[in-house]
């Protein structure tokens, strides 16, 4: 058995909102996403933003100091940026003491547990504010069996990493219980913890346990109910290729959604890679996934197009579907082509 | 950056020996990879064997009780077998306890750490003796860069776990050096690091930093210097392939050896898959490898044959040398079909 620390699985109900987002320095906005998850999934949550200098990403919402953003109610200031490797830079260090300061407990989702720093603990000690990791997988993960598992199940894949897998898989669990299916979305990484309430942070996972983990978060069910899951990083990812490996083993998918942001060439945070083409992406998915369900298929593709105009998405949809063959949505936009979308992967 | 506990990274030198290893109750001679490791590849350090009731597993080395290997020299108890996940059994307990009543520290290479068993913490403390966790990751590890390194590398890669792919890399190793090349064995699980005094255990690291250990596993080196790096696991396990391609990811192989135990028809522990062909496992680690290193290529193939007789080995050596058109040998028979998979891996 593993020998994680005891699991402090908490539900996102139980952490103290609202939330001021803090996005650090973060020129990179793919490295936001977890900012900009909670924006637009839980914005009743979020009261504004806070940044260091220099940054150049935001969320749109209001921007605030810790001591405005208390005085509008909030609660806890959340860690919206990611960065490769989760650790939190020095520089961020000044802008989350005065948050303490300021009456704010810190919520992150980074690796690094922020008890481990010695002056956020010890200022959080001093004003008696909590620091909450939601980076921390249950403590009771086995070994994958490979059995399979009653219940049907979809996971969203990608061509990389930050480019719409957990919007997508939000979306499709949205709709498919707006068309009356039983339907939970599961959450693999902090930001949909954050959102969902609940979920297994893959990647922080010992790897041995990653596919019994993928199993874990999305247990037996009933034959007609649908597990809707968050994917992680990328099969062609030169760092994190074993988490989506894994998480495609353990959650024996009966459908895959590959995501993709069209434009997007190299590989992010990896500029010597480029990013492997839908086609390859889906390939290696089914490829792949057949190992544990021989019966996975595509239900189609979702592309992140928010960096075109109405009608500039629109004629991409409809050419990738002419193309690829299956349908084709931006879950952000919705419409038509996301109903296609949904109607074939219930199909 | 990771908050793993402190490394505590030991050469083998340091451990106590000789050792008495530990066969638990195990039936199931895949699971005592550790013992036989041992057993083959430092003789020197093992002065016996010692099993709990109802196991049938042996090394074939005298069999004592802790007492009478204390009397002989012995000085810890090394735990010879892994099981899939890496606890310790109840069963076990009573006999670890009467080693560390006789005299004996306590060697793990489980995941579970010894310590945060409170019978034997309980007991080591009161009999002033050692609890030793070899598998532990170093605290350093990051995310994989993707960066191709100097130096030359061999991979070896299997159709299963425990089959060969340590003894093929030590095998290699050992006989690369005898040629004058300068070469390392590169240990990627707990009994290669406890035969070579150090490595990373990569089905320990948290899964987000998997392929980051692999990269620091066989560091950068000079251009005609060899790492010949131990496989874990296969790219078609239900539970552990995720780690197999991390470990191929990072590993950036100039050459991959295929291991495989003629016979083995079923996954070891998961009887409902299949094990993979010769063929397909070659193919498949050949085009997720070439993603980090396009020049990847097969350096021949590795039976263990020890269920054969030696005139059967030599007839489906050559057979399959015949078939797949590489060259086929079995490093622990050795012979013309070894010395010519050594040049092909060099070719």
């Amino acid at each position: 058995m593993l020998q994680h620390p005891p699991a402090r699985q908490r539900a996102v109900d139980t952490l103290p909102g609202p939330y001021l987002l803090f996005l650090g320095d973060t020129t990179e906005p793919g490295y936001a996403k977890t900012a900009y998850g909670l924006r637009d999934w839980a914005p009743e949550r979020c009261i504004g933003e806070f940044r260091c200098e220099g940054a150049t990403v935001t969320t749109g919402l209001r921007v605030l100091t810790p001591a405005q953003a208390v005085a509008a109610g909030a609660r806890s200031l959340v860690i919206g940026v990611a960065n490769p490797g989760g650790h939190i830079p020095e520089a961020w260090l000044d802008s989350l003491v005065l948050a303490l300061e300021a009456g704010l407990d810190i919520v992150s989702g980074m690796h690094v547990r922020l008890g481990t720093i010695s002056l956020l603990r010890n200022t959080a000690a001093g004003f008696g504010r909590s620091l909450i990791d939601v980076r921390q997988p249950p403590a009771s993960i086995k070994v994958a069996s490979g059995h399979r598992r009653p219940g049907k199940r979809l996971l969203t894949v990608g061509t990389d990493c930050a480019l719409g897998k957990k919007y997508t898989a939000l979306a499709l669990a949205r709709a498919f219980t707006q068309r009356g299916i039983d339907a939970d979305f599961r959450a693999s990484g902090q930001t949909g913890i954050m959102i969902a309430g609940g979920g297994i942070p893959m990647d922080a996972v010992v790897s041995d346990f990653a596919a019994g983990a993928a199993e874990l978060l999305s247990p037996d069910a009933a034959p007609d109910h649908w597990d809707v899951i968050e994917g992680q990083g990328s099969l062609f990812h030169p760092a994190y290729a074993g988490v989506s490996l894994a998480l495609l083993h353990g959650s024996q998918p009966d459908v895959v959604v590959v995501c993709h942001q069209p434009g997007r060439e190299r590989v992010l945070g990896h500029p010597a890679y480029a990013v492997p083409s839908i086609e390859d992406t889906l390939a290696l998915n089914l490829q792949l996934g057949g190992r544990t369900n021989p019966g996975i298929r595509c239900g189609g593709v979702s592309l992140n197009t928010s960096q075109l105009d109405a009608s500039g998405a629109e004629r991409l949809l409809a050419s990738e579907s002419d193309r690829l063959g299956y349908a084709v949505a931006d879950p952000v936009r919705g419409g038509q082509a996301f109903e296609r979308l949904v109607t074939d992967c219930l199909a």
